[in-house]
């Protein structure tokens, strides 16, 4: 094989073609694996039927140097991913049981009944394929090669996916492709394309531009010289709108903005339910700067723990200018931090009138600065509306933040 | 073409092949066509490459009944969707002046010229293949027919893909497939089995088992009748363990129940960071019952805001139970809920010591009952273990509110 290094990836599960569980193992490994150097050619979602896997096989050994498959390694008849191995490689399934013992003697006392059930399925793999440990499930995966092609098969369930896919990457080679990631907040994709032009003439191959709400990633991609040349030249050109070299994501860029500069942080939150304290403490270590989110959705919580007066609430409503400036100063008070940002709006898909339609919020912005109040209109559901409104926290908390 | 009907997906993009951006369009549309009694045989992920979708095309098309492609119809060179269409069909790309001129016209003056540099592209389809409005972005869809086979091709972006593909699910037919859902909280899957053994047996094709934290989907498919029948018997099997039928999750049977009964509630968090607050008020309608949330970070917080004991914070810690039950009790006075669920632990990589190790979660109770505070461990790296633990306070609110 050549380099770079190409692998494809198939999550094997009847739930995960019904769109009651999401497949998230592939978009993990893909970025793992980008981060590597390697090339993920294709992800494919599978039912639990051998011939599904089959023709996967057929289609991908020998075309790429590692294949990984998810899923289906289940004790029950529904689960197909061991026994068609099995079938693919010609080989009798055969018992693990060392490996399987160390399983078993993981587990209290009282639950080892159950485990002697699984045993017979979960506790073995076709011959000649080396078994991979579970440190944290029941599934034993597996490993074999075929010709040039390694094929590693792996438990669906994600904590386990990911604790062990973790230790095989640790051993793969590192590709020769390096790249960078810039994250343009507050820019339109178009803008950003007419800014950088002229670094992008006859090298588009090497550019991928990724809209988000609120924000553009552009990754640049090749040899690393070229890569870091190109990145320092985006940078001088688009200026103080990209978060730090290193900084992936909004929230990180507050918390990392905030404690550099030893200022702490604090939340008020209606439409949002939370959300802005979820991304911020999705970060470890936010705590070091971040002290809370005060999530009112009701009004009279609004009134009772942020200080926002009836008048205001019953003049101007709890989704105004009036009301987000209130609820930001009185969440910056009762959490005593120097930066507070509000949020109140109609998330929908009921609540709105013609005055305030659905996705109407309002952003209250108070300490380091001029206390201010912003207006926002966003489109999509609900789901959607709370997401645009909790990046646009995060950037007015970012921008003052960066501003003081 | 034979019932049920059949149909595959592929997401295009090199963005979605570096974990970049994760694909959720697949995911969401799988559940929609399960509903409508559609099987999604597969879904794939493919590059930014002609040649990749072309083998796809060349795969299923004449297999299927519907191929839904996604992406890759921006207006840059690494979109490849719409030109791949265009060789394969054999067709030149023609402009749909009609529809693009209603999107241009959707927009201020100021930004028209912007549009019209991607006319060229995202308002053109190959020849004889029919466009598809955008009701939200610029890029058309479009749809054409290869003998049994529709082909549908629509924008990436997940709001216009959703919107787009929603109006075109409204025209299909519905297959004859049934199928219920039964969630079953605070049960293993392998329990569940045990359990329902004697239903399952010689119909395993019927039955699809979801573990998910805390909780196993029980998912029934095959004849109305016998899916009706065999729901009504799990039920009895199982219990009062079960969300009730309609119920698909965790969130919704709290708000339903607190609804039905007429009671509010309200949470602390620490860890979980506003998990808790989001999951509830992602569900439309949540403030009927839903007084809020206080995200409290900062020992001072819970002392300031919940009126934990500064005594309790120094002698117990912030992750004990005698924290967990002030910051109930404090969060239901603040927010006069007859209510309060509270959680506060150490969701790690760091923080965690010999006596509390990273996982360690303590949840308070209060109201409706006799206060309480229960300890869990929780094992998974930060994510998992704050996701654990929002699904423990939901299920904790759920039995309190069912018991009242």
């Amino acid at each position: 094989m050549t380099l770079p290094y190409r692998a494809v990836m198939a999550a094997v599960g009847d739930e995960l073609l019904r769109g009651i569980v999401s497949e998230n193992n592939a978009s993990w490994l893909a970025g793992e694996l980008f981060k590597l150097g390697w090339r993920l050619e294709a992800i494919e979602v599978l039912p639990d039927r051998e011939e599904a896997l089959f023709d996967f096989l057929r289609r991908w050994i020998d075309e790429v140097d590692l294949i990984f498959i998810s899923g289906g390694l289940g004790s029950t008849p529904d689960d197909k991913t061991r026994s068609a191995i099995a079938h693919y490689l010609g080989a009798p399934l055969v018992l693990c049981d060392d490996l399987f013992d160390k399983i078993v003697l993981r587990h209290p006392e009282e639950t080892r009944p159950y485990l002697e059930n699984v045993r017979s399925t979960q506790g073995a793999v076709p011959q000649g394929a080396e078994p991979i440990f579970n440190p944290i499930g029941t599934a034993l995966g597996m490993r074999f090669r075929h010709n040039a092609t390694t094929v590693v098969v792996l438990p669906g369930i994600p904590w386990e996916f990911r604790a062990m896919a973790e230790e095989l990457l640790r051993q793969l080679p590192r590709g020769d492709r390096y790249s960078a990631q810039i994250v343009v907040v507050g820019w339109l994709e178009m803008d950003l394309k007419e800014k950088i032009a002229e670094l992008v003439v006859g090298r588009e191959e090497s550019f991928s531009f990724l809209p988000a709400p609120n924000s553009v990633t552009l990754v640049i991609s090749g040899e690393r010289e070229d890569v870091e040349d190109l990145e320092r030249r985006v940078r001088s050109l688009v200026g103080e709108d990209c978060l730090s070299s290193g900084v992936s994501s909004l929230p990180q860029a507050v918390i990392e903005e905030a404690v550099s500069k030893g200022f702490t942080i604090a939340s008020a939150e209606s439409c949002t339910g939370g959300m802005v304290g979820e991304a911020i403490t999705e970060i470890s270590g936010s705590s070091r700067a971040f002290l809370g989110s005060a999530v009112c959705y009701s009004n009279e919580s609004k009134e009772n723990i942020l200080g926002v007066s009836r008048e205001i609430l019953e003049r101007d409503g709890a989704v105004s200018a009036p009301c987000a400036l209130s609820m930001a100063t009185g969440a910056r008070k009762i959490y005593k931090a120097h930066l507070a940002v509000a949020i109140t709006g109609i998330a929908g898909p009921e609540g709105g009138s013609r005055e305030k339609p659905v996705g109407t919020v309002w952003f209250g912005v108070s300490g380091l600065g001029e206390d201010k109040a912003v207006e926002l209109h966003f489109s999509g559901d609900r789901q959607t509306i709370r997401r645009l409104a909790t990046t646009t926290a995060l950037e007015l908390f970012w921008r003052r933040l960066k501003g003081a």
